[in-house]
């Protein structure tokens, strides 16, 4: 089955299986504001999204255990909670009311405070807080695709190690990150080790997790691992050119957003690194500026085309691309039966996108 | 034993569980930053605190086992890590700088930001993220305590089970209080409800945990349930009157704090239901307004009094405490050897408590 196939056919299952959990909250309470509470997280969680991960926790479990079985459906969605979760408290730490052109969850209660005029607390005090509670209530109840399946308790233990490990990793490259923004003379191997902890490491435990589930056990984690955490690296990668070069119609961000935050992107890096000491010193002079003009944004795109960062990034990408396909012939070889189109259209995907 | 003796045997043995999984953290990274977020949260979590959750565990273990046994001290961490992940975001969410006397974890972060002199983010902005990052980080990491350690996998699902439910009853409880003070005309069942969740559920999943590890499984978890409810709603009774008219040198809190917030205590609900209607109109008055004066803090006070309203809490704290107690007598006569001083202990300190 090829990538379109697969979320045709397992999309409406991975949402009907989030849709219960959530629905089984907000059924088991009689309080009215926990009722809200509950039917905006499940419309907050099915407001969209490719269920990318679920996609390769099931796909990887048909592939190993020779055979579709459904009972994989309720465990691939663990790391979709956890994937939602750190969104909510992402876009309270970034302060963003829209995702993809729809309201942040910290904004939906911030919009509630303003409709029911309630008391007390302000309405950017009642929207934060609101969210800082439902990202924790989604990283728990995440717990639940593990507690409450048709697999052994060992298998699902190891489950829940995968979905501890990814958000710790995660962690580790979200602050790497944030402290980048106070650092210099960054290589491009430091900027590889945080967005494989922020960006590959979820996408790879959605992998291992597929497989854990099947009798194949742990024999292919490395290939598989390599498989998933470049699928992360190169989307990040992808997505540093994008959002400073894409078209801002189809990405749906602005183009200058980026460099204004003076973030350590692909692209930042690799300039730094490939021009001469008096443009280096040039571009770094503009970027530690945070209150740059638009003639500044221009300038510093100008000096990435010089370095031809882009290409670079490109390059970069394309080797990670490199890599995770031979991961993925060594696959090939070992497991019979094996339907790759799917993880070869993932990978495809990623590196091709415009948006 | 005695609770004493149990804090005096026990706590540095959890004590040190803890300052493992911390510092594990710390070892595996280079980064300088993380290596300090970890010590940070090393230090946070070491900062002080009763330990109550991990003695409960410890001692249900015990008295349920038949004798003693350590291999218990590592998964009765668990719930003081949610414990205390829940306290960081608490902290964020009231804008509190300080617990007990010492920094809030996301006031260290603040500091932090004006030590290194940190750059783009605002001091208060930095300290909040990394709160919020780190509430996250401790959540997760509390699962730690039942992925290693020496019980099987079905029974560490359970407690991961109870860990889970444990949040999402505090979570619960956290929410109805915030839209409780929109609410009128509410009783004290509706109270008991609230404090049950967000103070009792921790405590008695405390309690639960120890039982599940040993070979009595849920056969007594009523009784166990009523005890370790019942203790967390004592204690916030308790609380709450002491949050208004206790020693502020003994408790480190201005006794005018929860007036001012028209928190719905115990104090002010059972005050509502006992004055007569023009009172009750004055009373509701007076709270409503979120910019009281001295003499409007003096006569709600003076308006508790006439209502009875410490004498009714104190009353209300005592028939939960007959229950608990009675719990306890029901859980002596059935099990051999079952040490109940601590048990016994532990309830007489939070009824009786000054701070």
């Amino acid at each position: 089955m090829n990538f379109s196939e697969y979320t045709k056919k397992y999309v409406p299952k991975i949402n009907n299986e989030i849709k219960l959990i959530w629905e089984n909250k907000l059924n088991s309470t009689n309080n009215l504001f926990l009722k809200d509470y509950y039917a905006e997280l499940r419309d907050y969680f099915l407001s969209g999204g490719k269920r990318l991960r679920p996609l390769l926790t099931i796909a990887t479990f048909n592939a190993f255990n020779g055979k579709p079985d459904e009972k994989i459906i309720r465990p691939s969605i663990g790391l979709e909670f956890l994937h939602n979760a750190s969104l909510i408290h992402d876009d309270i730490i970034d302060k963003d009311n829209l995702r993809r052109g729809k309201p942040t969850f910290h904004y939906r209660f911030r919009e509630y405070h303003k409709k029911y005029n309630l008391k007390r607390m302000s309405d950017i005090d009642f929207g934060n807080s609101t969210g800082i509670i439902a990202g924790d209530t989604s990283f728990l109840t995440g717990l639940e695709a593990y507690l409450i399946n048709d697999f052994t308790g060992e298998l699902n233990l190891t489950a829940i190690n995968f979905y501890k490990t990814a958000f710790i990793e995660i962690a580790n490259g979200v602050l790497i990150e944030i402290d980048m923004v106070n650092q210099k003379n960054l290589t491009i191997l430091d900027y590889i080790n945080m967005v494989g902890l922020k960006t590959g490491a979820l996408i790879e435990k959605a992998v291992l997790t597929g497989v854990n589930y099947t009798k194949t056990g742990s024999k292919f984690n490395n290939e598989l691992s390599t498989y998933g955490k470049n699928l992360g690296i190169i989307f990040q990668i992808i997505d540093d050119i994008l959002g400073t070069f894409g078209d801002e119609k189809t990405t749906g961000k602005p183009t200058d957003g980026d460099i204004r935050e003076g973030k350590k992107t692909c692209l930042l890096i690799t300039a730094l690194n490939g021009l001469d000491d008096s443009k280096k010193n040039k571009l770094n002079s503009l970027i530690e500026n945070s209150d740059m003009s638009d003639e500044d944004v221009i300038e510093v795109k100008e000096l990435f085309r010089e370095a031809n960062a882009i290409d670079s990034c490109k390059d970069l990408a394309n080797s990670y691309y490199q890599e995770a396909k031979s991961s993925l012939e060594h696959l090939k070889s070992e497991i019979k039966d094996f339907d790759s189109e799917f993880f070869e259209n993932v990978l495809d995907f990623v590196i091709k996108r415009d948006f």
